[in-house]
């Protein structure tokens, strides 16, 4: 196992106000840096104060986009520890990502046990308020300074962390979703199953258009045949069609979020039916129609779960369970959040405390 | 117009020698920034010295890949001058990616203006030898600190230039291609149209195998059908069938080449028929197999223009023109390097003076 070596900061930062945090916009004392050098791997492990990054205006991040990231959270438990949840697949899927952008792959085992001493030098810094937690973004930019377009041949794995607020501050709101028709998020052999900065950028524009007519997310269907169900703009999604629960199946072109599969197993563990398939747009409409549809929920690390109020197609504004959380969606909000507090016990060795 | 401050380097580097250049290592002694801030439009137009940029760990360009860039060159003229070719068109690509990216868009005139002045200041970086060109490379970067995934409400609008090499070092060399199956560049609805980090990064891992099989770079199909020619790793193809020239018609997916465009007007202007249409890969193939495909060249800002002696497809192998440059591409080399050394008459008027 590689050496951390670590650099204190002289300087503390004030610590925001709980009713501040917001999302993303704090960061805290630390931050964890590891170099890529071809012909010598990942080194220099380092925890050091949170600081600036400075690179040549050449380096390969700023032009061709080779990046990678991940997205959890640690929590403060009601017995006032704190635990991450499934940190270990976020590494894994960080390395998924990693190999689709010829990025080299991180030592799993090493990079956890990074993120924890990152986590207890910085304990104070994750919240404890219902709902809050500290946000925690590994990623990995490409830093070669060179405008050749090829996998860069240097690279710096991060760790930042971010306390942040509660999602849901005046209990949970069903959010409304509108299913884009214009713009593509992915397709297969593309690199929608990936982590990467560019299915970001691509999909803000269908995003900008969402907001404007009111909507707070984007529904994306397949890039190949514009029909089936793909994601949300940072969740994967589920129907409860006549009692079961349908999600679409991992193709290649969507993010096998971390959160889904969790979801897919409380379901199972409680012998509520579940599929992982194929799902079109029109087979939701139409459940819709024939008074079949009972629950639309997204899923993520931001928010848990996301309950869909309102799902507008073409020119049809669907309204699911009368603009209401479901039960299907409840349980699962309390299972899942229940674990990540510590107050529901962890039958599935999902957390990891420090 | 927005003004421009300069500041001028007391530290000048030692230039490369000619032979050493290569490509996209070397960077002239200045460069360009422009800052835009949300509410405010861009402002701080200055040329500095070149230097590194320093960002947050939390700066949008690590995290969302919002970014955008282009590719021009300078080239010292048989008279000693220097001109650029067709930089307003570049210019404009910019803010149409701009534009897909949800980036505000810069003041095209003002954005030429600065850059004749960097080139000015940095005109003993353009080299003379034959071949050799500044290569510039005007890029922006979204540079909020913040985690929340939204257009950015900063970013920096950067130029910095690179003394090129000669790409044909020894007479120009037909390269091999090779036809991309399991990934996809892009798709129609995608991002593909504009030049943005992602759509390069996605790139890697087929010009990974294809490098690995020993192939120069990857010919993309369509994404939708997966058969349709739409271009190469950083060039536009075009196909000389039974006397008449195909190129993929701009079908939203592939990439407005500039040195494409150029090429349809000086084929236009010899009465050479050409097409902008769909291609298909197996329409490629069959004209092989009957004897009528004459030539198959890429188009781009590196190389003018790359004659493809070799196309992989499946298990064949397609030998073009007997692996050797065609009577039409070499026409179309000499016309446009003789435009942008001043050795031709640019009728067109593509090309500007400093
Ligand atoms: C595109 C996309 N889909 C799905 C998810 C949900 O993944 P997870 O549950 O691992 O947070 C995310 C968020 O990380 C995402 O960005
Ligand atoms: C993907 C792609 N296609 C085509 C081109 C050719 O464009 P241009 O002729 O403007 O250089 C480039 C290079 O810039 C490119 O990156």
């Amino acid at each position: 196992m590689l050496d951390i070596t670590t650099q204190l900061t002289t300087n503390p930062k004030q610590k925001p106000a709980p009713d501040e945090l917001g999302f993303g916009h704090y960061f805290t004392d630390h931050m964890f840096i590891l170099d890529y050098t071809e012909g010598i791997g990942w080194h220099d492990g380092r925890i050091v104060p949170y600081q600036p990054i400075s690179l040549d205006p050449s380096a390969m991040i700023f032009h061709y986009g080779q990046s990678v990231f991940e997205g959890l959270k640690a929590y403060v438990t009601v017995d006032n520890e704190v635990l991450l949840f499934r940190p270990d697949q976020n590494f894994k899927r960080l390395n998924n990502s990693n190999d689709r952008l010829c990025i080299p792959k991180i030592d799993e085992e090493y990079a956890l046990e990074a993120l924890k001493q990152l986590v207890s030098i910085d304990r104070e810094w994750v919240p404890n308020a219902p709902g809050t937690s500290l946000y925690i973004r590994p990623f990995i930019i490409a830093t070669e300074a060179n405008l050749g377009v090829h996998p860069s041949n240097r690279y710096q794995f991060i760790i930042i962390m971010s306390p942040s607020g509660s999602y849901y501050k005046e209990g949970i709101n069903p959010v409304k979703i509108m299913v884009e028709q214009q713009f593509v998020r992915a397709v297969r052999g593309g690199t929608g199953a990936a982590k990467t900065g560019g299915n970001y950028a691509s999909a803000l524009k269908g995003q900008e258009i969402a907001s404007k007519e009111g909507y707070a997310q984007t529904l994306w269907l397949d890039g190949k045949e514009n029909c089936y169900v793909e994601e949300v703009g940072s969740m994967n999604i589920f129907f409860k069609i006549d009692g079961k629960v349908i999600t679409p199946a991992l193709n290649g072109s969507i993010l096998p979020g971390i959160t889904r599969d969790s979801m897919i197993q409380v379901l199972k563990s409680k012998n509520i039916p579940v599929e992982e398939r194929r799902i079109s747009i029109e087979e939701v409409v139409e459940a819709h129609n024939n008074g079949t549809l009972e629950e639309v929920f997204g899923t993520g690390t931001a928010a848990v779960i996301s309950p869909v109020g309102e799902l507008k197609y073409l020119n049809d504004k669907l309204i699911i369970n009368k603009g209401e959380i479901g039960e299907v969606s409840q349980m699962l909000y309390d299972t899942l959040t229940g674990i990540q507090n510590g107050s529901i016990e962890d039958t599935f060795g999902w957390t990891i405390r420090l």
